[in-house]
């Protein structure tokens, strides 16, 4: 696991110094700092500012849902680790435009903590502020700490509906409201087969034995329910699915969309594959699948290993999913 | 490097299985047939057909360019083997509307077998046929042995040109014209660090030293120019630049499009990495970049590494480049 870079110190800046290279037509610096990513035209009205804020090495997220039906703006922090509050509370600043900012991030500790330094920060602005922390990773904990679980690929979904209802004139209590609603009925959980590697570490962080896969492991290799002998792609799917829908009790006619989520170095052929027995599944219990997502839309970088988030649909939350959205790495065009 | 599948036999007709179940609004099988992908509808007026194959394992090459402003068909072979003359001849008769085929593929001995008995077939169907082969991969021969060269990820901006010309109505004699004129400005080199496993293989049919990289390694694993010592983003750049560019001779206003694109396990974070010292090598010569692709567009299941295409552009071949196109796995949408 040899990695394509300049130094482990300039990693994070490089890549989005490449990143900015390629998509200056649809996203900026903000005052040329390369920790806060904005959208490069304002929208055109006052509208709910959507950010978000998250360690790097997890592209396309997060900064890669700046874009129009989708978030505003992201702070960036090192990899795997989250950026300052006063990054934070410059983006918020930034996304503002009268209506609110919704912050909408996952459940991590360095995350929570400087978010809520950054609306500490933005009060004297009087900025209006909400905040809704991701946490679909149903393997992370119990049903009954649910408030414990981590925010993985979910956060995506999280994304598309509070940018969608933003994009339509929601207020911010009702782009909040419509953003929990979908939390509430989202889960996901991954396995992982190999690790990954921090740039300034060099070596990977933990390890799998050969032959094992690791069930519920987090997308930074926080350990997950249970090491296991290699599943058949049959059967990871089974597993996951039976662990969403004990909590999600999907039945005949609901409808869901389903991401199987890549986490760097499993191929697309065997998302493909594990998503035919999630969509034989479904189609078993008579659920209708809208729009599904495969691909990687949030990944560890050489990660090998995916994980699968189901959502379930209500008539307004379909058509916040299928809305228009636009980022140099996410477009309903392909969905 | 395990793999989530069902077993080795199963896996190219699981995947596309997957494939249709998450996308049959977009693409179909030709006659219920895994082996043979088509578009879901047929274009509304004759235009001049588009076809390719291929052996599977380097999605979303080959089958996920069948689409709008794309290809019209394509055939599944086996990982890293080619499909069977059958298959492309029904394929290839699926696709003409009339107006000929354009046979698009890549420089490998078994797809041009086998396109070559196809076209003998569909002969006595009065099908008239071009064959045009993709051969970009200048690391593969000198320039003197040019046509031995294999066709790599430049394949995919062919699909892109000759989709758009045949949309835009060119006469087949027109379309292969157009490509055979992007074919000829247009250059990739990749690199690779780590291999993949074939399914039906189970372990890597090639071996990298660790802290090496292979220069001008093929997508199937064909040996390259050198094994190197690891090199920085930068070095790699400017290597594979200065290569590609020792033929195409880039001066000031010329105008091309890039893409990196990664081989599988490469994290996103390195293709923009490297993206950001092509965009200065290319800004250094005055050089303008249109439509820059950087992701997975031609990979090696879990191989690590990357590649780089560059396309000289004149004006009609700017336009078709940014024609409108629309796959499950690539839109003009967000480039």
């Amino acid at each position: 696991m040899q990695k394509l870079m300049n130094s482990p110190e300039s990693y994070v800046q490089d890549m989005v110094e490449g990143i900015i290279a390629a998509h200056s037509d649809q996203i900026a610096l903000l005052d040329g700092d390369f920790r806060i990513i904005v959208r490069a035209k304002k929208p055109e009205n006052p509208k709910v500012g959507i950010v978000t804020a998250g360690g790097s090495g997890h592209l396309p997220l997060f900064l890669g849902y700046v874009g129009e039906g989708l978030i505003d703006g992201c702070a960036v922090g090192d990899v795997f680790a989250s950026p300052s509050s006063e990054k934070m509370a410059s983006m918020i600043r930034a996304c503002d435009s009268g209506k609110g900012v919704l912050l909408l991030y996952g459940n991590y500790t360095g995350d929570i903590l400087n978010f809520r330094m950054a609306a500490d920060e933005v009060e004297f602005d009087e900025i209006e502020i909400v905040e809704i922390i991701g946490r679909d990773d149903c393997a992370s904990a119990p049903a009954e700490k649910a408030g414990t679980r981590r925010g993985v690929a979910g956060l995506i979904f999280g994304y598309k509906i509070a940018g969608a209802a933003a994009e339509a004139g929601y207020s911010l209590a009702q782009v909040a409201a419509v953003t929990e609603r979908a939390f509430s009925g989202l889960r996901t959980m991954g396995v992982a087969m190999s690790p990954c590697v921090v740039p300034t570490v060099g070596k990977p962080t933990f390890s799998i034995e050969g032959g094992k896969i690791e069930l519920g492991m987090g997308i930074h290799g926080e350990a997950g329910i249970e090491v296991a002998d290699m599943l058949t792609a049959d059967e990871v799917a089974t597993l996951i699915f039976d662990r969403i829908n004990a909590e999600l009790k999907l039945a005949a006619d609901d409808k869901v969309t389903v991401m199987v989520n890549g986490l760097g170095a499993t191929p697309l052929d065997e998302q493909y594959i594990v998503y035919r027995k999630v969509a034989m599944l479904l189609g078993e219990l008579d659920v209708e699948i809208v729009m599904p997502h495969i691909g990687e839309f949030a990944t560890s970088m050489e990660m090998s290993g995916l994980s699968i988030s189901i959502m379930k649909l209500d008539e307004e939350l379909e058509k916040l999913l299928k809305a228009p959205a636009k980022s140099p790495f996410y477009t309903t065009d392909n969905m």
